[in-house]
């Protein structure tokens, strides 16, 4: 079963916002069996719409699409429906109570004409429930594909996959198997990593496929197996894992398709009942935010202190006003005393502190721009490294805070097991 | 003249990341006045690749290709390009004495046979030099058609863009004027600006296309307008853009179309002489990490308490104990209370604190999952408003973060104009 994702909007075609409904969508299907032969963006043209739909008609057995369905204007996809499906647009009762509820009762507005006009459909579609906004999905099909329209905002899209679509699929199609394994790796880099599983690599049996996902400091090895039998299919992959791990197990973090490090760290906190705190000066908040973005840190997550002002590192957290005068805000000590002093502060087992120069203009201490102390407290010890990240501030800070999860992560591991 | 955007990977199509660069290449080429007329993301598969670009051929005059370029196994691109161009890979004495440098003289490595096959580039192709990675940009021509090889890696994608490509074309190239300008407006949904700019929009000159972009809390609207005097467009946009303000001035944020809400307020700040501060529970430090990814924010922030436990809002935030235990953490109170201490233990003019239940599940408080209190402390006043976001928790997490901007902006502009 193939499929396409296509994503209407002038917007996208710009540079203006980032599509992520086409990467939802891909990996939602993917796990019910269903190939993505390609994406695309296009722009909310009509012609340009209907040739996209024609070229892909009989081509493959899903197009999803996205965007174009809100009440202004500039959208034209359900005009564009009927256009092609040859239909017209009527207005369905019971999505005009639902958009009623909606705007009325919950958003406490009077509803206007262009609210109402979301209760249009074309006549022949099959309706997909949205609970969260006004816009329906709307299933549509002509020869061998289905056409599935769905509203651009996110969290609406994914709720009519997740709760109309998918139980539609699985409910009313035949599909292959295919599993992926993933296998999060940190610390060395895409062709080191290569070069360590050369020989396993070339040995890998023909319906197993391996990607390499490099991102800053990490590196994702994806396999993928299709085949006829899950059975099959899960002991070979469970065999190749086990390989792949004798050869790379130092460097391997986590197994799980939604692994990052921040949830693989959590989980090694939360079974140890260790507890963690952070101190940030040029990381701003971004250490705590992904942290925090893991539900259930509070488990182990005591807080932060932000620390983007000199004041706030001596009055706040303790860092003495010697040192600083000593050293500069960007050192070593500094980021030593930042590190001890929110593990006091908040009580924790592990602190880690970040201060440095993320720039873009050098301030002013001495150090380059790019030049990072991350310095890490834990129970027995505390230690800094010092690294320069370059330019630009956007990669200065993600990769402060990549390097900060890596070495807390070591390190925990080292103590824990 | 008109582009086609490539991005190459499975990864991508199986959904296990997101595409970025696609968005960034618009913006940049749009900014010259190249048109995007679509944007794919295909597999890595050789016919995949050959029929798109064949598809591509002579359609648009520009293809820019992501991905594909790494030294692994599952990256083809080059080969690929070589049975288009039907060219062969050659060694690029300067590329590799460039890999070698960066991998001998920066990562402090040996140099593998992986990282030498990185200078290896079709013989015809243009090189566009890739300083911050090993696999440079290639650049080829067939027809009327370009079709240029980037990496993947943002930051290296984006070096080449700028440096290499875009200078390339401006000199090399005819292009017809585009202009954009952007109008953020916070606080009123997309149907709700609508009808306030419905006449308005309807007597828009054809040339000038106006595009909603909603997210949450925020409606950005977009004018473009495309011609041969950049003189006439430009004139034409700012008188539309004077309308426009008359009718929705109270809502308007920002003009830039770089302008995000932490913009515009890091620059009232910064123009005021004001300092901020925040404190916050549920939000997990996003609200600092959001504030601090605008370069010079420490001109105004000064830090922020992250208080993911109970512990930490007593102990550092010195938040009464008493008021925990008459109204439990997620109230008014203890929201107004962490305003006003963060407002005081930092010295600042403006505090923002958040205090909620993002979810999954209900904690110890009586309060809903997506019950969010957000506090304002202002020099004269301290005020505190009660939300409920719904769910999930990401969605929680990023309304409260947005509605926190919104009414401090509100509250700031009150005090300043």
């Amino acid at each position: 079963m193939k499929a396409a994702i296509v994503t209407i909007g002038d917007e996208i075609l710009i540079g203006q916002i980032v599509d992520t409904n086409s990467g939802f969508i891909a990996k939602t299907l993917d796990k019910i069996g269903i190939e993505i032969t390609e994406m695309l963006s296009i722009s909310d043209h009509k012609t340009h719409i209907l040739e996209t739909f024609a070229s892909l008609q009989n081509k493959v057995d899903l197009v999803l699409i996205t965007g174009g369905l809100g009440p202004t204007k500039d959208d034209i996809t359900k005009k564009t429906f009927c256009d092609y499906f040859e239909d017209e647009l009527i207005v369905n009762q019971e999505i005009l109570e639902h958009v009623t509820q909606l705007i009325e009762g919950f958003y406490k507005r009077p509803i206007n004409q262009m609210n109402k006009d979301q209760a249009l459909v074309p006549s022949k579609c099959i309706i997909l429930k949205n609970p969260n906004g006004t816009a329906p999905g709307m299933w549509m099909q002509k020869e061998h594909t289905v056409f599935i329209s769905l509203p651009g905002v996110p969290y609406e899209m994914k709720d009519i996959l997740e709760n109309e679509i998918v139980p539609k699929i699985v409910r009313e199609y035949n599909r292959p198997f295919i599993i992926h394994q993933t296998v999060l790796t940190y610390g060395q880099g895409e062709s080191m990593v290569a070069e360590r599983i050369e020989d396993w690599e070339n040995n890998l049996p023909d319906f197993i496929k391996l990607a390499y996902l490099p991102s800053p400091g990490r590196v994702r090895l994806r396999l993928s197996a299709r085949g006829n039998s899950e059975e099959v299919l899960k002991n070979a992959l469970s065999d190749q894992i086990k390989q792949l791990t004798e050869l790379i197990g130092d460097i391997i973090v986590g197994y799980d398709d939604n692994d990052t490090i921040e949830v693989v760290l959590g989980r090694v906190l939360t079974q140890n009942k260790l507890t963690l705190a952070t101190a940030e000066s040029c990381t701003g908040g971004k250490i705590a935010q992904r942290i925090t973005s893991v539900a259930g840190a509070s488990a182990y997550f005591k807080g932060s202190i932000v620390c983007y002002s000199e004041e706030v590192k001596t009055a706040i957290l303790k860092v003495s006003k010697q040192t600083i005068a000593d050293y500069s805000v960007v050192s070593e000590q500094v980021a030593k005393e930042m590190a001890l002093n929110v593990q006091q502060l908040m009580n924790v087992d592990y602190a880690i502190a970040v201060t440095g120069n993320a720039g873009p203009t050098k301030d002013a201490t001495d150090e380059e721009v790019g030049t990072v102390f991350i310095a890490l407290a834990s129970p027995e010890m505390v230690f800094v490294e010092k690294f320069n990240f370059g330019q630009p501030r956007e990669k200065v800070i993600d990769r402060a805070v990549n390097k900060s999860f890596e070495i807390l992560q070591k390190e925990i591991l080292k103590n824990v097991q």
